[in-house]
């Protein structure tokens, strides 16, 4: 089969043997999977990773090997490995939370050479983790599970009142998430703050009620008049280290910080400022299994204006280029891989 | 009346007029005052916080007056202002949080030159904000009031499991007042930490299960086996710069950390190591009414053992060699100035 294989400075399509499936997994035919922010960490960072792995005690001779990439993704049963049930019929569409099952713990799928991904024609899940998917859902909109869930469980981490002001800085891939995750719990005032043109419309699309360019407008200013000095439940979803800092410099007094987005490396921040408004920082990560079900809920009942979100397709041999136009705000949110080839409609 | 003033680099007894209470305010003869550690930092900053002061408009007459400190304090209702109820007799003993009720606003007692407080022989309290101390209750206990209502509002801000394992990061005082509190909670099993022998022994005294020097112990490390793994709530109460980011390190995935210690200018921490444990992070100051009155009915009830707790007494003109004191943690913990002299017994 044709797999996407990356090494550290190397995106490169391969052939590899088609998996085959252990005892409580099953193969699954690749039909959708989208291109992760954490994809292209991994790949912009992948020599720091694997010296990590080295470090670690994972041997030269798996790392040589290379990673396949992909966890968001939308499979059709294959073929059923040993000890499995096969409740579900081959060639019905299936997806799952990204891990698979192991006896001690389960391990992430498509993000070390220890499992790999769905950039390929073929990958595992674990049977006992599939979430069959409803005929009448596309592929694209189940391809928005994984992200969606993302958004879902930093919206629950909040702690919303009916008069809630939620900020969400940065509409990148969490922010919109988020943005659409706020949408679905009702949240009214959603202010959204980007410097990239095409992320303030799709966090419009997605149901921010204003969004402002931090470059003209101070997101914190932009709070109604008569709730600026409310507290307000606030996401941080750029990554970017001096954010955090400054999302406490500007935050209302008795304020919830949820940080979504991962800063790497050391940051700093006035822990003095934080106290004197007594806020509360909840550091978010992953989704719980009831989450990812109900993100794939929402999009199956077409609860969240998705298709703007999804803004390119490619196939194998597009990756590569698909991972540089990503870089450009400006261009792309969302680009979905189809390993068998992008289908001509639709 | 005699009065201790601060100014940059000097504490000086001066005589001031007796301050005539306003409408609804009353008189009170200061019995008993704590020294708080926010004094001894207000005194070692002083040139600071008078530009600062300065820069927010106040004017340098105001300032030259100095500040007279003292904000735990127990005093005895001397006279009544205008506009009052006088339900209570002349003679009563009260306390009150520290702050007089203003038009607009409460102003803070005895850390700014606005309102002076208790380190004089006489202050002014709102008659609004007046809590009776019981016949049966010492000066000495009321005194801890307010520092125990510090720890009671950190301690209510976590959220306790029948399991839950308590960290304290640091016995000062807020420390000290923390761990009183998680007993009065009945949370078993707190793990205290501190470099000082005569604060280790006051942590136990106050009811720490376990407590360990951190120099020869990881105060992490010393959650029972069993326990290590599950998240803990983890008090930070140094305020030194630097612990916050090692607790995160330390703290176990899922775990909170209530910053009770308020550390100063910049501080430095892995936000993705937060993030891949999914902490979260309270930062609490002073407390409300209601834990204001709770910590005084514990210390009314004898439900806190805290006579190791005051470990000095001095009059006015010993405050400023207990200000030198305290700065040695292994001599003392609580110092109570009596501003009209060191009662001969008790």
């Amino acid at each position: 089969m044709r797999a996407l294989v990356m090494r550290p400075g190397s995106l490169r399509v391969e052939n590899r043997p088609v998996p085959v499936p252990g005892p409580g997994q099953v193969l699954c035919k690749s039909l959708v999977c989208g291109i992760c922010g954490s994809d292209l960490h991994l790949f912009h960072h992948a020599a720091h990773y694997r010296q990590l792995a080295l470090d670690a005690g994972v041997s030269s001779e798996v790392l040589d090997k290379g990673v396949v990439l992909g966890h968001e993704f939308i499979g059709e049963i294959a073929a059923y490995g040993p000890e499995t049930r096969q409740t579900l019929p081959i060639g019905q569409r299936v997806c799952s939370i990204p891990f698979l099952k192991g006896d001690l713990e389960s391990v992430a799928i498509g993000s070390t050479p220890l499992v790999d991904g769905a950039y390929a024609e073929y990958f595992l899940l674990s049977e006992e983790l599939l979430l069959e998917l409803p005929d009448h859902m596309s592929n694209e909109a189940a391809a928005l599970t994984e992200p969606l869930a993302i958004g879902l469980h930093a919206v629950n981490r909040a702690n919303f009142t009916p008069d809630s002001t939620a900020i969400v800085i940065g509409c990148g891939p969490i922010g919109l998430a988020v943005i659409a995750s706020l949408k679905l719990k009702g949240v009214e005032t959603v202010i959204a703050g980007d410097y990239s043109a095409k992320r303030r419309t799709l966090a419009s699309d997605l149901g921010a009620s204003l969004v402002v360019n931090p470059a003209d407008t101070d997101v914190f200013g932009a709070i109604p008049a008569g709730r600026a000095e409310l507290p307000a439940s606030v996401f941080e979803c750029t990554g970017v280290n001096g954010v955090l800092g400054q999302c406490i410099d500007s935050a209302p007094a008795g304020s919830e910080i949820i940080v979504a987005g991962i800063a790497h490396g050391e940051d700093s921040f006035a822990p003095a400022t934080a106290s004197a408004k007594q806020l509360s920082l909840y550091f978010v990560m992953f989704y719980t299994s009831d989450e990812f079900s109900a993100a794939l809920q929402a999009l199956a009942d077409d609860d969240v204006n998705w298709r703007p979100w999804l803004t390119g397709k490619v196939d194998l041999d597009g990756v590569a280029r698909a991972f540089k136009d990503l870089e450009d705000p400006d261009q792309h949110a969302k680009i979905l891989i189809y390993p068998h080839g992008v289908p001509a409609q639709g």
